[in-house]
C-alpha cells in the first residue's frame, strides 16, 4: 500500500515509517521538524542522540534497501499538502503531525494559540486535501485517551448508547479533556467526523493510551535508526519519565496523590495498531473509534512497578509527591474499553517488569545526558503564565 | 454596569448595544468590520439601509444624550483586546464577535479555516485577556442550540444526566454540530468550560435559536440606528429571508421537505436575555449553559405562517422545496429545554401572525433592493468547492 505519514519524524511516526516500510509498504513522510525546534530553541533533547531524517533514511536504505522518500512540511501548508496528495496517491494518511503534549499547550497563550491552529487547521486541511485528491483513501488519525477525561462511567469507544427519558440514541461520548492540547484533540474529532458524514471519506480515530518504551524491531537494527527518548516535563510521558529519573538517583515526580488512572500502551503495539487500522480501513462514510491502549495503572501503581525494577538493577529508587500543577482528579473512576483492535488481531505487550528494566537499562547507558533541569514540572495550570509583559 | 460588546456592530451586536446603553449601562464595543467586508466585496448588502458605526453612535448620542465607545479591531489582535481589558475594566464581556453562519464556513477550505481561525482562536484569546486582565469579570458568549444537532433524545441545556451501565454522571451533553460553524462553536464550549474549570473564570453560554425580526424599541428611536435586515442564502436566517422572498413574490425557498425544527426567537427576547444573563451572572469558577429560544417550528411551519400573514397583505404566497444543499435530518425527533432563562424572568415575544406582518411591511418597504440573486443556495455540504485551481 501507499502510506503518507504526516509527522514520520516524531517518537512515534519514525518507527512507525520503519515499521510499515519493513513490511514493503511504500512509505511517504512529512514533518515539519517542529519536535526538533523545540529542543533546540529550549535545550532540550532526547536522552538517545537521533540522526537527521536524512541520516536516518539512509541508513533505512543502507540496512535494507528500502526507501521511505519525505518532505519538509507543515500540513497548514495547503498547497504542499495537496501536491503530495496529488502526486503520491496515497491508500492511507497516518496523522501525527500535530503538537503532542497537554504542558506545551499549558505554558502560555502563544503555545495555546500553536496547538489550537497547528492542530485544528491542519487537520481541517488533511481532511479538504484528502476530499480534493484522494477521496478513496484511509485517514488513521492519532487522538488519544486523554479526551474522555476521567468520568464517573464507563468510557466507550467514541460513542455511547444513551437511554434517557424513554427515548434511545447512540450518540459521540461526552468529552471533558483537561488541557488546551487535549481539547484540540475533541475538536479534530468533531471534525473528522463531520467530514466523514459529509463527503463520505473514511476515518479511524485511535484514541491512544500514554505510550512507553523506545525501541521497536525496527529502530533496534542499528544506532542511527533511534528514535527519540524524551523524559522532560513537556514531552516525556510518565513512565519514560520515572525510568530517566530512576537511573541518576533523582526520586519519581509523582503530581500530586497519583491516583489518576490511565491507559497505557507498548510502542510496539503502537505500530502495531496502525497496521491492524491501516489493513482493515473503515468504509466510505465511516468515522470509527478505537481506543488503543492495552492495560490502565495508577501513576502509584508504575512507581511500585519502576522501584521493583529499579532494584533488579540495583538502583534504589525514591518517590516524590509533587503539588500537582495541573487540574485534574487525583483519584477516580476509571474504566474504558478497548475491544476494538484485540477483535482485530492485537496481542498485547504487556508492562513486564523485563520491559520496563530494558527501558531503564536503557536510560543508564545515556544516564549522563539528563538534564536534571528538565524534570521537575515547571508548567501550572492554573497560574499560566501572562501573555504580555507587565508595562505593556 | 461596564459592558464590553465584542462583534458590537452586527445584526444583533448593535441592538445590544443600545439596549444596554439605554438601560444606563456604560457600553464599549470592538468590532472587525468583518461582516461588512463581506458584504463589499461579494456585492451583498443589508436589506434595510445601515450606517456606519461612527454615524450609528453619533445618532444614539444625539437622541439619547449616551455615548457608545467604540474601537476597530479583531479579536485575534491579543495586544489590542488587553488593551482595552486593561482600560475598560468590563464587569461584562458579550461575545458575538464570531463568523455567525453555516453556509459561510462551507464555501470552500479558506472559509471554513477562517470561520475555524476567527472563532476558535478569537475566543482563546478572549480568555486569556479576561484570565490576565479581569478575572472577575462575567463572559457572555454566544453560541448555539445548533451545536446539539438533532439527537433522538432530548435536548438538555449543556449538560445532561447519564445513567450508565449501573452508574451516573452529569456530562457535558454530546453535540452533533452539522457545519464548520456549528462545530467551532463547539469547540469555543469546551474551550470555555475547561476555562473556568482552571482559572476560576465565570461564563455564561447562551445556545441561541434561529433569531427572527429587525427591530428593537431602540433601533425605531431613529432610522440612522436600524440594524442589518439580511435576506440573502448566506446570512439570512430563514424567517427573514422567508419575509424578503414574499414581499418581491418569489417562491419561499425550503431546503428539502421541510419537517427540519429548530427552536427561534424574536431579536427582542435576544436583547432581554443577554440583560439577564448579565444581571444574574455566573459564579467565579462557573461554566453555564442557557438554551436561548423561546418556540420551535418545522420549516414547513414557518412557510405556512409565511403564507398567512402574506395573505393579510394581499401577498400570494408560493413555495419552493428545493433539493437540500445541507446533509441534514428532514424529519426527526425534536425536544429542547429552555427554562432557564424563564425562571430568570424571560417573558417571550412569541410568533404571532402581527409579529411576521410587521417584518414583511418592513420588507416591502425595502423590497426594490433585493437582489434575487442571492436567495438560491449556492453553497453546498457535500460539494464544497476545491480549494485549488485544476492545473495546480
Amino acid at each position: 500500500m501507499r502510506i503518507l505519514i504526516l509527522g514520520g519524524d516524531g517518537y512515534l511516526g519514525w518507527p512507525q515509517a520503519l515499521y510499515f516500510s519493513n513490511k514493503g509498504h511504500e512509505v511517504f513522510v512529512i514533518d515539519s521538524l517542529m519536535r526538533r525546534d523545540f529542543d533546540f530553541e529550549n535545550k532540550f533533547d532526547s536522552l538517545i542522540p537521533i540522526e537527521s531524517l536524512e541520516t536516518r533514511t539512509a541508513a533505512w536504505k543502507e540496512k535494507t534497501g528500502r526507501e521511505i522518500k519525505f518532505v519538509i512540511g507543515d500540513t497548514r501548508d495547503y498547497p504542499l499538502l495537496a501536491k503530495v496528495m496529488q502526486d503520491f496517491k496515497p491508500d492511507a494518511v497516518i496523522h501525527f503531525a500535530e503538537q503532542r503534549t497537554a504542558p506545551y499547550s499549558m505554558i502560555d497563550r502563544e503555545h495555546a494559540v500553536f496547538t489550537m491552529d497547528n492542530n485544528v487547521i491542519g487537520t481541517l486541511n488533511v481532511l479538504y486535501a484528502i476530499k480534493d485528491f484522494c477521496p478513496q483513501c484511509h485517514l488513521v488519525k492519532l487522538g488519544t485517551m486523554g479526551e474522555y477525561g476521567t468520568p464517573n462511567i464507563d468510557i466507550e469507544e467514541g460513542f455511547i448508547d444513551i437511554e434517557y427519558k424513554g427515548r434511545k440514541d447512540r450518540l459521540p461520548y461526552p468529552k471533558q479533556p483537561s488541557s488546551f492540547y487535549h481539547l484540540s484533540k475533541v475538536h479534530d474529532s468533531h471534525n473528522i467526523m463531520f467530514a466523514c458524514k459529509i463527503w463520505n471519506l473514511r476515518a479511524t480515530d485511535l484514541n491512544q493510551g500514554v505510550v512507553y518504551g523506545v525501541e521497536t524491531d525496527e529502530t533496534r537494527m542499528d544506532p542511527r535508526l533511534a528514535t527519540r527518548f524524551d523524559y522532560d516535563q513537556i514531552y516525556g510521558t510518565v513512565l519514560n519519565r520515572f525510568c530517566a529519573e530512576a537511573v541518576i538517583g533523582y526520586p519519581l515526580t509523582i503530581y500530586g496523590q497519583g491516583g489518576q488512572t490511565r491507559g497505557y500502551i507498548n510502542i510496539k503495539d503502537t505500530v502495531r495498531c496502525l497496521e491492524i487500522a491501516v489493513m482493515n480501513p473503515a468504509a466510505a462514510g465511516e468515522y470509527r473509534v478505537f481506543n488503543q491502549f492495552t492495560e490502565t495503572f495508577s501513576v502509584n501503581q508504575l512507581a511500585e512497578i519502576a522501584q521493583k525494577c529499579g532494584q533488579e538493577l540495583g538502583i534504589k529508587v525514591r518517590i516524590d509527591h509533587l503539588d500537582n500543577p495541573r487540574v485534574e482528579l487525583e483519584g477516580h473512576y476509571y474504566k474504558a474499553a478497548n475491544t476494538s483492535l484485540l477483535k482485530l488481531g492485537l496481542q498485547p505487550h504487556l508492562l513486564e517488569d523485563t520491559v520496563l528494566v530494558s527501558i531503564m537499562k536503557k536510560a543508564l547507558e545515556f544516564a549522563g545526558r539528563v538534564d536534571k533541569k528538565l524534570l521537575d514540572p515547571s508548567v501550572n495550570w492554573r497560574r499560566t503564565k501572562n501573555s504580555l509583559p507587565e508595562n505593556h
